[in-house]
């Protein structure tokens, strides 16, 4: 049978000051009313069925969960209790489909990526699925830009299919600007989108060939042996790109022809929102004065009022305000991390001065 | 006797979002611990007797200025009910003190000037108190730089006296920069910095002379013919420069070498905070990272993390959040009034808000 598996681990620190510990960017409406994470959930509901559908979520985000997906079986999230990268988290909920289903077909899906025409994406995930028997099928995605932030596939041999689907090359990291033209000019590459569709038996053989500690790991889990947060401890941290794509020679990509974006920053989310003449685009309060290209967004009461900008990106929230340019946003995870070291915000405190003043 | 009137009348919407109507600059603490209507306060009592130092304060302000000078005798200070700028000021302060003392030498010092070497300003304005006698006597500083954000005063034939005073050649707005550049080159040209020194009685002749109509309205105050409100609502709203300054015979310039600012702008702010090898400036909860040029004064909770700026300005406020390029801080005033088009910010509903979810 046919089962989808939605990642949705991500802590989000490039969307401080946005997303939090608490609250990362798959469970934000970020752009429109939905989160990413209700529309991808939504999007696999047109055809898997709910009963078939896991989330792999942290135990940090189970409020903002719940909160988020309020109709979603909760006995259908797989809690992790520390993050372990992709690997770990892709065999254990491998793991938990086949012992329910030996047979199943497993697609995985990260929470947090945007994709407008969802009838082109199912179109190709039916097709995905159908060609996954005994292969790890990827969505490779058609390249509309030079874009330095995503990793790239090498197309090999076409194979005959009703879609566009090849054998994998190889696997390109992010390249820098020259070499990501080079890729959209020769046409043999495409987006690694981090969507990939396999048999539960296949994806089982790969861990044990390639990562055998990190099944065994999880054979633990499931057998009882160990508790999820013993074993999680003791898990490899590694992504499933370098733990099991780049070794398999079962990997296959298929032609996603869809607009699609992984929603990875600041810049990612700006494009999503209209602008005016000047190139400027808000939302919440904002003024903004004799500037170009400004992007702001402000989710709290106070005014944000903007002058004399150009290619700047203002975001405020109640936990904090950035200010940078706009060709920065790779870089606010690490300005994340500095801001986690100061502390929190001592709002409480604040507020309660005020009540008595 | 010597009398001294402080003018603490402004709205300070240049700085927002730290000034408001309820709170404007001249009495918050921009730089160091005291604010500037404090530090002129202090620096007046050096050398004028308490009793007779005199504030004209905007109604709107009665709270600031009470917090701020808690010390201060509030019947020392004339509540203006409306702003009519500085000769409807000037005239009620003059006419107030003349009806108690006719001979009075009055020296009028705007409440937001920062003057850092105390003893050079006591010893000019000394100075000045003793030439006043039939004049108007100016403190003109010497420029230290094209600024092209003041008034500069062109110095006539020089007058002997103990300090270097001068006959009034002619007032000049603020120039252009090429202007200002040729103002400093000629060497003949000082700041106004709007502090000047008289007689009530010459001052009184100078009002019937060349607004008449501003000093009747004032002594209809006085005499109890109306009351303050009333006679504010019917006076022409002019400053003394354009009322008086440009028309007197009686003007005199003496040559101030104290290093003196208006604290006029974010940017002159700006000038007093201590810069990083990169050129930053922070004060408050605040994260730098890959700028250059950049000033930020945090006064909330909530950390203010700047990414990848040059030569941009930041203010953070329970009011609202201001991010300009640092050169267009003069235009400030007009973003501030477009924001107040926008209304308060609704913080209370938000956190009712917050309270009951």
């Amino acid at each position: 049978m046919q089962w989808a598996v939605i990642m949705a681990g991500g802590n989000g620190m490039r969307f401080w000051p946005l997303s939090s510990d608490a609250h990362p960017k798959q469970f934000l409406k970020l752009i429109g009313d939905r989160s990413p994470a209700r529309c991808c959930l939504d999007r696999l509901k047109r055809f898997i069925a709910p009963e078939r559908i896991l989330i792999v979520a942290s135990e940090l985000h189970r409020q903002a969960l719940e909160d988020d997906l309020p109709d979603f079986p909760t006995d259908q999230v797989l809690w992790e209790p520390i993050g372990r990268n992709t690997a770990p988290c892709i065999a254990w909920a491998c793991e938990t489909i086949r012992q329910r289903d030996p047979e199943a077909i497993i697609g995985v899906f990260p929470s947090d990526h945007d994709i407008t025409d969802e009838k082109a994406f199912v179109s190709c995930a039916r097709a995905a699925y159908k060609m996954a028997s005994g292969h790890i099928v990827l969505f490779g995605i058609e390249p509309t830009r030079p874009e330095t932030g995503y990793g790239y596939i090498e197309t090999g041999a076409e194979i005959k299919s009703k879609h566009q689907a090849y054998e994998v090359a190889s696997f390109r990291e992010k390249p820098d600007s020259k070499t990501a033209q080079q890729y959209i000019d020769e046409g043999r590459f495409l987006w690694n989108s981090g969507m990939f569709i396999f048999d539960a038996q296949t994806m089982h053989e790969e861990l044990e060939l390639h990562v055998p500690k990190i099944l065994s790991g999880i054979e633990d889990i499931l057998s009882g042996d160990r508790t999820v947060e013993e074993a999680f401890c003791r898990l490899t941290s590694i992504s499933i790109d370098y733990a099991v794509m780049e070794h398999t020679k079962r990997a296959r990509v298929i032609r996603a022809r869809f607009p699609w974006d992984d929603l990875g920053t600041w810049e990612s989310i700006a494009r999503y929102y209209e602008r005016d003449q000047d190139g400027n685009a808000a939302s919440g309060r904002v003024v903004i004065a004799d500037s170009k290209n400004v992007f702001v967004m402000n989710k709290t009461p106070r005014v944000v009022g903007v002058l004399g900008l150009k290619d700047i990106t203002v975001v405020s929230s109640e936990d904090g305000i950035l200010v940078m340019d706009s060709s920065c946003s790779q870089d606010v995870r690490q300005l994340a991390i500095v801001v986690r070291f100061l502390g929190p915000a001592k709002s409480e405190k604040k507020r309660n001065d005020e009540k008595s003043s």
